[in-house]
């Protein structure tokens, strides 16, 4: 079982050095190929899906939305690939250069990162998405899906893998682990010697595990619990229009406010009227004292737990404070350090925000739906990664990168 | 026990948000404080420092060596401390901005990671060294040292921690863990909650038990199978140059060559010049096949494991190629991912090396000793990373950074 992964890790290893040297005109052809090829197997993958579907027994409704395809899904695929291709090629950018006092001349050129192993969940799309984004960066990846669809990421892969291997490219840039054990999927997450990032995406829950198992480095992605501060110098209706888009938009989603923190200054004008309007899309309110004093029947208490909570769900808890700072302590200590807004006419105010704000975005006047690669222009993206190491918030193409340094000398030696 | 981390822990979250709004001239001011404070408080260090010494029975020469401290030594950490104030502060660059389709303005600033954990062996230095990288880049910073130099670096954080405090600083932006337990450093890796980074210094048996055990992210540093390849275009008087420096200058260091590469053409007239070259230095020669059969007395057969060791040591193993693409692809398989180095005068096989060798540091005609913070300009370095996440090669202040965005809207809401 760990000779297949490290056969596996080997033979992607292998393939990522050719990757590596791919021109950008070549890297976007197959990107082409590839999406004529999944626009032509649609029956195929369509047929692949049914499997699925009929084997998966027992899954809720949103899981199994989120597991089908259909020819409009699979045509959004091939036209996921397409806007990859279209992407500016981050590989061989140099970064910065300079000469060193023994004459060295450096230069720091963006590479690669090598191999790159994908853990995700139900969504078939992840396949065909993470395919084309590290084909594009030149990364070979290693796909883990969940069981769910696994006949229908075998069969998008081998769409994928017919191409590479027609263009004459090492199939193994893009392979999938087709056992689905979670003692495969531990290992998966060891294999060190192969693996230069792991990337999970799907539920806090495989998140967690993923980063508590792997000895592999992880860019952890996902959680968001979102906070928007309604500052006394906010426009009233601006701060309701924003804090319905952001809790209400799409309330699944990691950018999604969960929380709201009111200044006591103008909570008893402010959260009667941005009730009314979240009542209208049936969100439950849970406040603390002195929201659910004002707000009588429309709220309920909220918990200690909470503040801690991503509902992901139409569902918001409401904090009154009594300044700025309580609100940015609030926030530091509750939030997941994903996307924090503040709404606000004062432009000290704005500023110790957005200074005092540990998180990956800090909005100010705009809606936390905003932190996404699409978005912010990226094109497209592979998570959104609310940790501080190597990338922080929405990552495109440049995140799947890193850097080499290459030294050219004259025969220089260390005195 | 996990407590008393758990409240180290909140305690350097808390210092970390005031250390991060600190303006460059104070951070500089605190730092020459602490260098004063050190030559001030010399005799109490070294007393403490006896003390380790007298307490440490069985250590080998060379960790004694690391050890000890003397006036000239806690001299050299304070201007240490001196240069790293003298450093330009990256906190609060923006490293780049724009304009999104919704009108949004984001910029992306540089600001401190928060916490940093850093895990290492006998060499106080580190305790100084680390503490000043940390503070000028906003960091909060936890130590773990070894348990030999136990009261050296709780002499060491005390005097810095005092400044601190007489600077109405939170003191807790240095913190030391004074029970060194292996139960405890297993805990410390485990603080997710708390650290933003963990870095171990040391040997390689350290930090691979870090990675293997931290579910915290690791930058990994410091393994070095650092190879030199010498091209049939080669200057060989150069070549033997570059090749004795690589592995004598000091051959106990991570950046010092281990293996030697020879293309067939040359390898009759280049290995007993260099073998003549570098047993003036006692080196011991390990060679395949081939070089046996030219060097004779001169070498003893490298064993297959000879190629994935780093020996740290006066021993340098070579092997025999007959083309470039053999000397890249057994570098590939073997290499830490490093630095690594051609010796060539040909244009072609310079671009070749430079474009597929996969390390963080690729030479053409230099010597692999200068993979160093301070030769590559950087002014001081807190470790050389060989992963590929978030920092390759050498660490400087910059590499204990992350960034924000920070978004500036009007009230856009997503559509």
């Amino acid at each position: 079982m760990t000779e297949l992964l490290v056969e596996m890790g080997a033979k992607a290893r292998q393939a990522s050095l050719t990757l590596a040297q791919l021109t950008t005109t070549q890297k976007n052809e197959v990107l082409e190929q590839i999406a004529l090829a999944l626009e032509k197997n649609t029956t195929e993958i369509i047929e692949a899906n049914q499997y699925d579907l009929e084997h998966s027994t027992g899954l809720a409704t949103k899981f199994v939305d989120r597991l089908t395809l259909d020819q409009g899904r699979i045509l959004a695929m091939a036209e996921g690939v397409r806007q990859v291709a279209s992407l500016p090629d981050p590989i061989g950018n140099i970064e910065r250069g300079w000469i060193t006092k023994a004459g060295l001349q450096i230069s720091q050129r963006r590479v690669p990162l090598g191999v790159i192993g994908m853990i995700f969940e139900a969504r078939p799309n992840v396949t065909v998405d993470s395919a084309a984004l590290c084909f594009k960066s030149g990364n070979a990846v290693i796909l883990r899906g969940g069981k769910e669809a696994l006949q229908t990421n075998i069969k998008l892969a081998q769409v994928i893998r017919n191409v590479l291997q027609e263009q004459g490219l090492p199939l193994d840039a893009v392979q999938i682990i087709q056992e689905t054990s979670h003692d495969l999927a531990q290992k998966f997450m060891q294999l060190t010697d192969y693996l230069d990032v792991l990337i999970p995406r799907g539920s806090a829950g495989l998140i967690q595990t993923v980063v508590n198992n792997a000895s592999v480095p992880v860019i952890e992605t996902g959680a968001g619990n979102c906070h928007i501060y309604v500052d006394e110098t906010a426009d009233l209706q601006m701060a309701c229009d924003i804090v319905v888009n952001a809790k209400t938009q799409r309330p699944s989603v990691c950018n999604a406010a969960e929380k709201l923190v009111v200044s006591s200054q103008i909570a008893p004008q402010f959260l009667p009227l941005v009730a009314r309007a979240l009542h209208k899309y049936n969100v439950e309110l849970r406040g603390d004292k002195r929201a659910c004093e004002i707000l009588g029947a429309q709220a309920v208490s909220a918990t200690k737990a909470d503040w801690d909570i991503e509902y992901n769900d139409y569902v918001m808890a409401i904090k009154v404070v009594d300044s700025l700072d309580e609100a940015i302590a609030h926030i530091n200590q509750h939030n997941t350090k994903h996307s924090e807004a503040i709404i606000t006419n004062d432009y000290q105010h704005s500023r110790d925000f957005t200074d005092r704000i540990d998180a990956a975005c800090v909005y100010v006047n705009a809606s936390t739906r905003f932190t996404d690669g699409f978005e912010f222009g990226f094109g497209a993206e592979i998570g959104i990664s609310t940790q501080k190491l190597h990338a922080r918030g929405p990552m495109g193409l440049n995140e799947l990168t890193t850097t080499k340094y290459v030294i050219l000398g004259d025969g220089q030696i260390r005195k």
